[in-house]
């Protein structure tokens, strides 16, 4: 890679992914270790189905109850709160519009969001598809919720969210987490062990 | 659980899989750091896709991309040997029919060829679609290569196969490689270090 080793990593997701909010809990110390930044990246999931043939996987037979039992196993084992919100899966697109209006004025508080975003939907049972509700959820690091609100509806924000999807797949992102270190792709929460060790020893 | 806990631990797999061959070289270790046994249960995958409507990864785009580059990714870091077979993926019914033949008949035999049948695919570029390749493989032990075809082609042995692949899905296996300890289930290759905590604690 040409790269210098200290580009910050791409921590690649759709808020609605379970796998993805307790990525969004170690992603940051994870990276923190080998001297790194993350970039928050969330995208809807479901342009890279589209180019995969892939489908949600709360809906697919056998898989579905084996990830509802296995995100039960990963907050017990990691103490990271989780109940399974009631229409799980939801349409995550108001969080990410939200995400990346306020990205655009301030990256920390973007970060920042995104927890909260992530806490409200995976802990509070909040309803995220519902713009007032991620607007609120904004307000509670002190912006303006009807800016927010009024920042999620605009046209240039929505083009921003399809953009960066089809950016993500344009470069092989297809799943949630994903994470890019250097141009490297690891898929899915389980593969972090393999990211911290690929960071310890600097690529191939 | 009602089951001792030295009940052995079933580790399910489809030949073609690559992760299972990763998997199959770490799995004896694994469950004889905590007393147990492995039970090999090679079965149909393509079963189990009509149970979920998934798909092989490698004929999956940017997913099968992905799984090219990892396997690459871990067999540099664990240093089992691998060599992407030209054909890949295979329909490995040969290897499936002729390891529970040989089970009826040794079980510890069984597992050998199953070491044997995953080298000479991944390592060696074996047809492995081929009954007397397969047959071949499983001479390498001291059976009667001519004893293990006739053996594969009978009715009863086929019947075997598809029999334990309609089981295994029946008891909620979908992936490959996939591990049953006492009933709970884990899909993965990348999961083995999860089976590893589960097992040192106990269950949850």
């Amino acid at each position: 890679m040409e790269k210098p080793m200290t580009a910050p990593i791409e921590f690649w997701f759709d808020f609605s992914s379970a796998y993805a909010y307790f990525a969004s809990h170690e992603i940051e110390a994870l990276a923190a270790r080998h001297g790194r930044q993350v970039i928050w990246r969330p995208y809807m999931l479901g342009v890279a189905f589209k180019a995969t043939g892939m489908r949600g996987l709360s809906g697919t037979p056998l898989k579905g109850d084996y990830a509802r039992n296995d995100w039960r196993r990963i907050s017990r084992e990691t103490g990271i709160p989780f109940t399974l919100p009631p229409g799980h899966p939801i349409v995550a697109l108001p969080a990410s519009r939200a995400f990346y209006w306020i990205e655009a004025r301030d990256p920390a508080a973007a970060v920042a969001f995104a927890r909260d975003a992530f806490h409200a939907y995976y802990v509070e049972q909040a309803d995220m598809t519902d713009p007032a509700v991620v607007a609120g959820v904004a307000a509670r690091r002190g912006l303006d919720a009807e800016e927010v609100l009024a920042g999620m509806a605009d046209p240039a924000i929505k083009e921003k969210v399809k953009a960066i999807s089809e950016e993500g797949v344009a470069r092989g992102v297809f799943g949630s987490p994903f994470v890019l270190v250097d141009g490297e792709p690891f898929w899915g929460w389980d593969r972090l062990a393999m990211v911290d060790r690929w960071l310890a020893r600097g690529g191939w």
